[in-house]
Protein backbone atom coordinates (compact mmCIF):
# COMPACT_ATOMS: atom_id res chain seq x y z
CA UNK A 1 0.00 0.00 0.00
CA UNK A 2 1.02 3.67 -0.37
CA UNK A 3 -0.14 5.42 2.59
CA UNK A 4 0.45 9.14 3.35
CA UNK A 5 1.07 10.34 7.36
CA UNK A 6 0.57 13.76 7.67
CA UNK A 7 2.23 14.78 10.92
CA UNK A 8 5.20 12.22 10.26
CA UNK A 9 7.87 14.23 12.52
CA UNK A 10 5.60 13.98 15.60
CA UNK A 11 6.14 10.92 18.07
CA UNK A 12 2.81 9.28 17.10
CA UNK A 13 3.28 9.67 13.06
CA UNK A 14 6.86 8.58 13.12
CA UNK A 15 6.42 5.79 15.09
CA UNK A 16 3.54 4.51 12.71
CA UNK A 17 5.56 5.38 9.72
CA UNK A 18 8.50 2.78 10.89
CA UNK A 19 6.28 0.12 11.74
CA UNK A 20 4.64 0.42 8.23
CA UNK A 21 7.99 -1.09 6.71
CA UNK A 22 6.36 -3.45 4.39
CA UNK A 23 4.10 -0.38 2.66
CA UNK A 24 4.94 2.58 0.57
CA UNK A 25 4.84 5.48 3.81
CA UNK A 26 4.83 8.88 2.13
CA UNK A 27 6.33 10.97 5.57
CA UNK A 28 4.44 14.77 5.49
CA UNK A 29 5.54 17.54 7.90
CA UNK A 30 4.77 20.65 8.73
CA UNK A 31 7.80 22.10 7.54
CA UNK A 32 10.48 19.70 7.35
CA UNK A 33 11.24 16.82 4.85
CA UNK A 34 9.95 16.33 0.72
CA UNK A 35 6.63 16.61 1.44
CA UNK A 36 5.11 19.58 3.71
CA UNK A 37 1.54 20.52 4.04
CA UNK A 38 -0.03 23.31 6.43
CA UNK A 39 -3.17 21.35 6.71
CA UNK A 40 -4.94 25.25 7.90
CA UNK A 41 -4.54 26.05 4.23
CA UNK A 42 -6.50 24.47 1.72
CA UNK A 43 -3.81 25.53 -1.37
CA UNK A 44 -1.29 23.77 -0.07
CA UNK A 45 -3.81 20.71 0.40
CA UNK A 46 -4.53 20.59 -3.11
CA UNK A 47 -1.01 20.95 -3.82
CA UNK A 48 0.48 18.05 -1.99
CA UNK A 49 -2.02 15.75 -3.40
CA UNK A 50 -0.76 16.18 -6.46
CA UNK A 51 2.20 16.34 -5.65
CA UNK A 52 2.01 12.48 -4.10
CA UNK A 53 -0.82 11.33 -6.34
CA UNK A 54 -2.89 8.18 -6.00
CA UNK A 55 -3.34 7.04 -2.39
CA UNK A 56 -4.25 3.81 -0.70
CA UNK A 57 -4.44 5.35 2.66
CA UNK A 58 -3.96 8.99 4.14
CA UNK A 59 -3.54 9.41 7.80
CA UNK A 60 -3.48 12.41 10.05
CA UNK A 61 -1.56 12.23 13.22
CA UNK A 62 -1.72 16.17 13.13
CA UNK A 63 -3.63 19.28 13.77
CA UNK A 64 -3.19 22.46 16.33
CA UNK A 65 -6.14 23.39 19.34
CA UNK A 66 -5.87 25.98 22.05
CA UNK A 67 -5.52 24.89 25.45
CA UNK A 68 -6.26 27.97 28.12
CA UNK A 69 -8.86 28.23 30.53
CA UNK A 70 -12.33 28.70 29.58
CA UNK A 71 -12.98 32.40 30.94
CA UNK A 72 -9.49 33.22 28.59
CA UNK A 73 -10.68 31.62 25.88
CA UNK A 74 -13.60 33.54 25.33
CA UNK A 75 -15.43 32.84 21.57
CA UNK A 76 -12.03 33.42 19.25
CA UNK A 77 -10.06 31.38 21.41
CA UNK A 78 -11.55 28.41 19.25
CA UNK A 79 -10.57 29.60 15.97
CA UNK A 80 -7.45 27.78 15.82
CA UNK A 81 -8.83 24.67 16.63
CA UNK A 82 -11.48 24.78 14.18
CA UNK A 83 -9.72 25.82 11.01
CA UNK A 84 -6.51 23.49 12.37
CA UNK A 85 -7.08 20.51 14.06
CA UNK A 86 -10.36 20.24 12.80
CA UNK A 87 -11.30 21.92 9.28
CA UNK A 88 -7.54 20.73 8.28
CA UNK A 89 -8.66 17.37 9.07
CA UNK A 90 -11.88 17.52 7.36
CA UNK A 91 -10.19 19.70 4.37
CA UNK A 92 -7.71 16.65 3.76
CA UNK A 93 -10.67 14.45 3.66
CA UNK A 94 -12.94 16.46 0.91
CA UNK A 95 -9.48 17.56 -1.37
CA UNK A 96 -8.00 13.80 -1.27
CA UNK A 97 -11.25 11.43 -2.12
CA UNK A 98 -10.70 11.46 -5.72
CA UNK A 99 -6.46 10.80 -5.06
CA UNK A 100 -7.87 7.73 -2.61
CA UNK A 101 -7.73 3.99 -4.58
CA UNK A 102 -10.82 2.06 -4.36
CA UNK A 103 -10.90 0.59 -0.63
CA UNK A 104 -8.71 2.84 0.34
CA UNK A 105 -9.05 4.63 3.89
CA UNK A 106 -9.05 7.97 5.82
CA UNK A 107 -7.54 8.34 9.30
CA UNK A 108 -8.12 10.97 11.49
CA UNK A 109 -7.36 11.87 14.96
CA UNK A 110 -9.02 13.12 17.59
CA UNK A 111 -8.64 12.86 21.71
CA UNK A 112 -9.88 11.54 24.86
CA UNK A 113 -10.58 15.20 26.02
CA UNK A 114 -14.52 15.15 24.90
CA UNK A 115 -15.10 11.76 27.30
CA UNK A 116 -12.98 13.08 29.92
CA UNK A 117 -12.28 16.55 29.75
CA UNK A 118 -9.31 18.48 31.82
CA UNK A 119 -8.62 22.22 33.05
CA UNK A 120 -8.39 24.16 29.69
CA UNK A 121 -9.22 21.73 27.14
CA UNK A 122 -12.89 22.49 26.15
CA UNK A 123 -11.39 23.82 23.00
CA UNK A 124 -9.74 20.62 22.20
CA UNK A 125 -13.14 18.65 23.68
CA UNK A 126 -14.86 20.37 21.15
CA UNK A 127 -12.56 20.04 18.33
CA UNK A 128 -12.63 16.15 19.57
CA UNK A 129 -16.04 15.69 19.33
CA UNK A 130 -16.24 17.21 15.61
CA UNK A 131 -13.71 14.92 14.46
CA UNK A 132 -15.56 12.22 16.19
CA UNK A 133 -18.98 13.60 14.54
CA UNK A 134 -17.37 13.64 11.10
CA UNK A 135 -16.05 10.61 10.72
CA UNK A 136 -19.27 9.00 11.39
CA UNK A 137 -21.11 10.92 9.11
CA UNK A 138 -19.03 10.97 6.60
CA UNK A 139 -18.74 7.44 6.69
CA UNK A 140 -21.86 6.27 5.08
CA UNK A 141 -21.28 8.26 1.94
CA UNK A 142 -17.36 7.34 1.00
CA UNK A 143 -17.65 6.49 -2.07
CA UNK A 144 -15.62 3.36 -3.50
CA UNK A 145 -15.60 1.34 -0.67
CA UNK A 146 -13.14 3.99 1.05
CA UNK A 147 -13.19 4.04 4.51
CA UNK A 148 -12.84 6.83 7.31
CA UNK A 149 -12.30 6.51 11.02
CA UNK A 150 -10.31 8.16 13.72
CA UNK A 151 -8.34 7.38 16.67
CA UNK A 152 -9.03 9.11 19.82
CA UNK A 153 -6.08 8.39 21.97
CA UNK A 154 -5.56 9.27 25.48
CA UNK A 155 -2.18 11.30 26.67
CA UNK A 156 0.81 9.42 25.80
CA UNK A 157 3.85 7.62 28.00
CA UNK A 158 6.67 9.47 25.64
CA UNK A 159 4.32 13.00 26.57
CA UNK A 160 3.80 12.13 29.75
CA UNK A 161 6.56 14.61 31.57
CA UNK A 162 5.80 17.36 29.47
CA UNK A 163 1.97 17.08 29.82
CA UNK A 164 1.15 15.56 33.65
CA UNK A 165 -0.13 18.92 35.57
CA UNK A 166 -2.70 18.88 32.77
CA UNK A 167 -3.66 14.98 33.33
CA UNK A 168 -3.48 14.56 36.94
CA UNK A 169 -5.49 11.39 37.47
CA UNK A 170 -4.51 10.25 34.21
CA UNK A 171 -3.21 7.16 33.01
CA UNK A 172 -0.55 7.47 29.93
CA UNK A 173 -0.53 4.82 27.59
CA UNK A 174 2.62 3.39 25.18
CA UNK A 175 2.96 4.75 21.84
CA UNK A 176 2.64 1.04 20.65
CA UNK A 177 -0.77 1.12 21.92
CA UNK A 178 -1.88 4.20 20.01
CA UNK A 179 -0.02 3.08 16.56
CA UNK A 180 -1.62 -0.29 16.79
CA UNK A 181 -5.51 1.76 16.57
CA UNK A 182 -4.28 3.53 13.25
CA UNK A 183 -2.68 0.22 12.07
CA UNK A 184 -6.17 -1.35 12.62
CA UNK A 185 -7.94 1.24 11.11
CA UNK A 186 -5.79 1.29 8.22
CA UNK A 187 -5.49 -2.26 7.29
CA UNK A 188 -8.77 -3.44 9.00
CA UNK A 189 -12.18 -3.21 7.37
CA UNK A 190 -14.48 -0.80 9.94
CA UNK A 191 -15.35 2.65 8.35
CA UNK A 192 -16.97 5.23 10.92
CA UNK A 193 -15.14 4.08 13.78
CA UNK A 194 -13.33 6.19 16.54
CA UNK A 195 -10.94 4.31 17.62
CA UNK A 196 -10.53 4.87 21.80
CA UNK A 197 -7.12 4.11 23.59
CA UNK A 198 -7.74 4.94 26.88
CA UNK A 199 -5.67 2.40 28.27
CA UNK A 200 -3.65 -0.59 27.63
CA UNK B 1 -36.38 31.30 37.18
CA UNK B 2 -35.82 33.52 34.69
CA UNK B 3 -35.32 31.55 31.44
CA UNK B 4 -34.07 32.83 28.03
CA UNK B 5 -34.89 30.50 25.10
CA UNK B 6 -33.32 31.35 21.95
CA UNK B 7 -35.14 29.81 18.97
CA UNK B 8 -38.18 30.26 20.76
CA UNK B 9 -40.28 30.51 17.33
CA UNK B 10 -39.42 26.51 16.33
CA UNK B 11 -40.78 23.48 17.22
CA UNK B 12 -39.29 22.71 20.10
CA UNK B 13 -38.49 26.49 21.69
CA UNK B 14 -41.86 27.18 20.97
CA UNK B 15 -43.26 24.04 23.30
CA UNK B 16 -40.80 24.53 25.76
CA UNK B 17 -41.53 28.20 26.52
CA UNK B 18 -45.30 26.86 27.11
CA UNK B 19 -44.39 24.37 29.39
CA UNK B 20 -42.07 26.82 31.94
CA UNK B 21 -45.06 28.72 33.02
CA UNK B 22 -44.30 28.98 36.69
CA UNK B 23 -41.17 30.77 35.25
CA UNK B 24 -40.49 34.10 33.63
CA UNK B 25 -39.68 33.27 30.06
CA UNK B 26 -37.41 35.35 27.78
CA UNK B 27 -38.56 34.04 23.90
CA UNK B 28 -35.94 35.00 21.70
CA UNK B 29 -36.30 34.71 17.85
CA UNK B 30 -34.06 35.40 14.61
CA UNK B 31 -36.45 37.87 13.37
CA UNK B 32 -39.81 37.95 14.93
CA UNK B 33 -40.66 38.98 18.59
CA UNK B 34 -39.63 41.69 21.40
CA UNK B 35 -36.19 39.94 21.44
CA UNK B 36 -33.74 38.97 18.54
CA UNK B 37 -30.28 37.80 17.95
CA UNK B 38 -28.67 36.03 15.05
CA UNK B 39 -26.58 34.02 16.91
CA UNK B 40 -24.02 33.67 14.40
CA UNK B 41 -23.08 37.80 14.90
CA UNK B 42 -21.52 37.94 18.09
CA UNK B 43 -22.42 41.53 18.27
CA UNK B 44 -25.85 40.90 18.42
CA UNK B 45 -24.90 38.39 21.38
CA UNK B 46 -23.75 41.32 23.49
CA UNK B 47 -26.45 43.60 22.59
CA UNK B 48 -29.06 40.76 23.72
CA UNK B 49 -27.46 39.81 27.08
CA UNK B 50 -27.37 43.58 28.05
CA UNK B 51 -30.82 44.09 27.30
CA UNK B 52 -32.67 40.60 29.29
CA UNK B 53 -30.01 41.28 32.06
CA UNK B 54 -29.20 38.51 34.67
CA UNK B 55 -30.66 35.05 34.44
CA UNK B 56 -31.14 31.62 35.33
CA UNK B 57 -31.27 29.89 32.31
CA UNK B 58 -30.49 30.07 28.77
CA UNK B 59 -31.34 27.47 26.06
CA UNK B 60 -30.68 27.23 22.63
CA UNK B 61 -33.20 25.42 20.43
CA UNK B 62 -31.54 26.93 17.29
CA UNK B 63 -28.61 26.36 14.75
CA UNK B 64 -28.34 26.47 11.00
CA UNK B 65 -26.11 23.49 9.00
CA UNK B 66 -25.78 22.61 5.50
CA UNK B 67 -27.46 19.40 4.61
CA UNK B 68 -25.77 18.28 1.20
CA UNK B 69 -24.26 15.14 -0.05
CA UNK B 70 -20.51 14.39 1.18
CA UNK B 71 -19.55 14.96 -2.63
CA UNK B 72 -21.42 18.30 -3.18
CA UNK B 73 -20.71 19.51 0.68
CA UNK B 74 -16.35 20.16 0.04
CA UNK B 75 -14.78 21.93 2.73
CA UNK B 76 -16.99 24.92 1.97
CA UNK B 77 -20.26 23.60 2.83
CA UNK B 78 -19.08 23.37 6.48
CA UNK B 79 -18.98 27.15 7.14
CA UNK B 80 -22.64 27.36 8.46
CA UNK B 81 -23.03 24.80 10.53
CA UNK B 82 -19.71 25.98 12.45
CA UNK B 83 -20.38 29.83 12.23
CA UNK B 84 -24.19 29.41 13.30
CA UNK B 85 -24.77 25.95 14.84
CA UNK B 86 -21.71 25.68 16.51
CA UNK B 87 -20.12 29.24 17.05
CA UNK B 88 -23.31 30.67 17.39
CA UNK B 89 -24.24 28.83 20.23
CA UNK B 90 -20.63 28.66 21.71
CA UNK B 91 -20.81 32.68 21.89
CA UNK B 92 -23.95 32.79 23.69
CA UNK B 93 -21.92 30.68 26.21
CA UNK B 94 -18.84 32.90 27.23
CA UNK B 95 -20.88 35.74 26.19
CA UNK B 96 -23.68 34.57 28.82
CA UNK B 97 -21.11 33.84 31.38
CA UNK B 98 -21.25 36.77 33.27
CA UNK B 99 -24.98 37.27 32.97
CA UNK B 100 -25.65 33.88 34.23
CA UNK B 101 -26.50 33.60 38.16
CA UNK B 102 -25.13 31.56 40.69
CA UNK B 103 -25.97 27.89 39.68
CA UNK B 104 -27.76 28.93 37.13
CA UNK B 105 -27.85 26.67 33.43
CA UNK B 106 -27.04 26.77 29.75
CA UNK B 107 -28.79 24.05 27.70
CA UNK B 108 -27.18 23.99 24.13
CA UNK B 109 -29.04 21.49 21.42
CA UNK B 110 -27.09 18.83 19.29
CA UNK B 111 -28.63 16.26 17.54
CA UNK B 112 -29.18 12.50 16.90
CA UNK B 113 -26.49 12.50 13.52
CA UNK B 114 -23.04 11.79 15.01
CA UNK B 115 -24.72 8.63 16.31
CA UNK B 116 -26.89 7.29 13.94
CA UNK B 117 -25.63 9.17 10.43
CA UNK B 118 -27.88 10.27 7.29
CA UNK B 119 -26.84 10.48 4.01
CA UNK B 120 -26.38 14.49 3.53
CA UNK B 121 -25.60 15.03 7.30
CA UNK B 122 -21.93 15.08 7.49
CA UNK B 123 -21.35 18.12 8.40
CA UNK B 124 -24.39 18.07 11.04
CA UNK B 125 -22.60 15.55 12.37
CA UNK B 126 -19.77 16.65 12.82
CA UNK B 127 -21.26 20.31 14.04
CA UNK B 128 -23.54 18.02 16.43
CA UNK B 129 -20.16 16.32 17.98
CA UNK B 130 -18.50 19.20 18.70
CA UNK B 131 -21.44 20.60 20.65
CA UNK B 132 -21.83 17.68 22.78
CA UNK B 133 -17.66 17.89 23.26
CA UNK B 134 -17.71 21.46 24.38
CA UNK B 135 -20.21 20.78 27.13
CA UNK B 136 -18.25 18.10 28.41
CA UNK B 137 -14.83 20.12 27.99
CA UNK B 138 -16.80 23.15 29.42
CA UNK B 139 -18.69 21.95 32.37
CA UNK B 140 -15.54 21.24 34.22
CA UNK B 141 -14.86 24.94 34.28
CA UNK B 142 -17.88 26.35 34.73
CA UNK B 143 -17.96 28.87 37.91
CA UNK B 144 -20.33 30.02 40.58
CA UNK B 145 -21.87 26.20 40.24
CA UNK B 146 -23.43 27.06 36.80
CA UNK B 147 -23.96 23.79 34.84
CA UNK B 148 -24.18 23.35 31.05
CA UNK B 149 -25.57 19.74 29.03
CA UNK B 150 -26.97 19.47 25.50
CA UNK B 151 -29.78 18.23 24.35
CA UNK B 152 -29.51 15.52 21.48
CA UNK B 153 -32.44 14.55 19.63
CA UNK B 154 -33.78 12.71 17.13
CA UNK B 155 -35.92 13.25 14.39
CA UNK B 156 -39.36 14.95 15.44
CA UNK B 157 -42.77 13.63 15.15
CA UNK B 158 -43.65 17.28 14.16
CA UNK B 159 -41.17 17.56 11.72
CA UNK B 160 -41.49 13.48 10.15
CA UNK B 161 -43.79 14.82 6.78
CA UNK B 162 -41.20 17.14 6.25
CA UNK B 163 -37.66 14.95 6.83
CA UNK B 164 -39.29 11.36 7.09
CA UNK B 165 -37.03 10.73 3.44
CA UNK B 166 -34.19 11.19 4.96
CA UNK B 167 -34.19 9.31 8.10
CA UNK B 168 -35.52 6.24 6.78
CA UNK B 169 -35.91 3.66 9.57
CA UNK B 170 -35.70 6.32 12.45
CA UNK B 171 -38.47 6.13 14.99
CA UNK B 172 -39.24 9.80 15.37
CA UNK B 173 -40.61 11.17 18.89
CA UNK B 174 -42.79 13.72 20.37
CA UNK B 175 -42.01 17.19 20.97
CA UNK B 176 -43.04 16.32 24.66
CA UNK B 177 -40.33 13.94 24.86
CA UNK B 178 -37.56 16.00 23.72
CA UNK B 179 -39.14 19.11 26.05
CA UNK B 180 -38.84 16.88 28.93
CA UNK B 181 -35.69 16.04 28.65
CA UNK B 182 -34.38 20.36 28.03
CA UNK B 183 -36.55 20.52 31.54
CA UNK B 184 -34.66 18.08 33.23
CA UNK B 185 -31.10 19.66 31.83
CA UNK B 186 -32.75 23.51 33.55
CA UNK B 187 -34.50 22.15 36.33
CA UNK B 188 -32.06 19.10 37.13
CA UNK B 189 -28.55 18.91 38.83
CA UNK B 190 -26.15 17.72 36.38
CA UNK B 191 -23.74 19.52 34.44
CA UNK B 192 -21.38 17.66 31.41
CA UNK B 193 -24.27 15.61 30.21
CA UNK B 194 -25.50 15.14 26.84
CA UNK B 195 -29.18 14.32 26.89
CA UNK B 196 -29.67 11.37 23.93
CA UNK B 197 -33.76 10.98 22.62
CA UNK B 198 -33.41 8.78 20.64
CA UNK B 199 -36.92 7.32 21.56
CA UNK B 200 -39.71 7.20 24.04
Amino acid sequence: MKIMIVGASGTIGSALADSLGDHQVIRVGLTRGKYTVDISDPVQIDTLYEKVGPLDAVVMTTGKVTFRSFEALGHGGHELGINNKLLGQINMVHAGLPYLKDNGSFTLTSGILNRHPIHSGASAAMVNGAVDGFVVGASIEMPRGIRINAVSPTVLKASWDKYKDYFEGFTPVSTEAVVAAYLQSITGNTTGQVFTVDNE
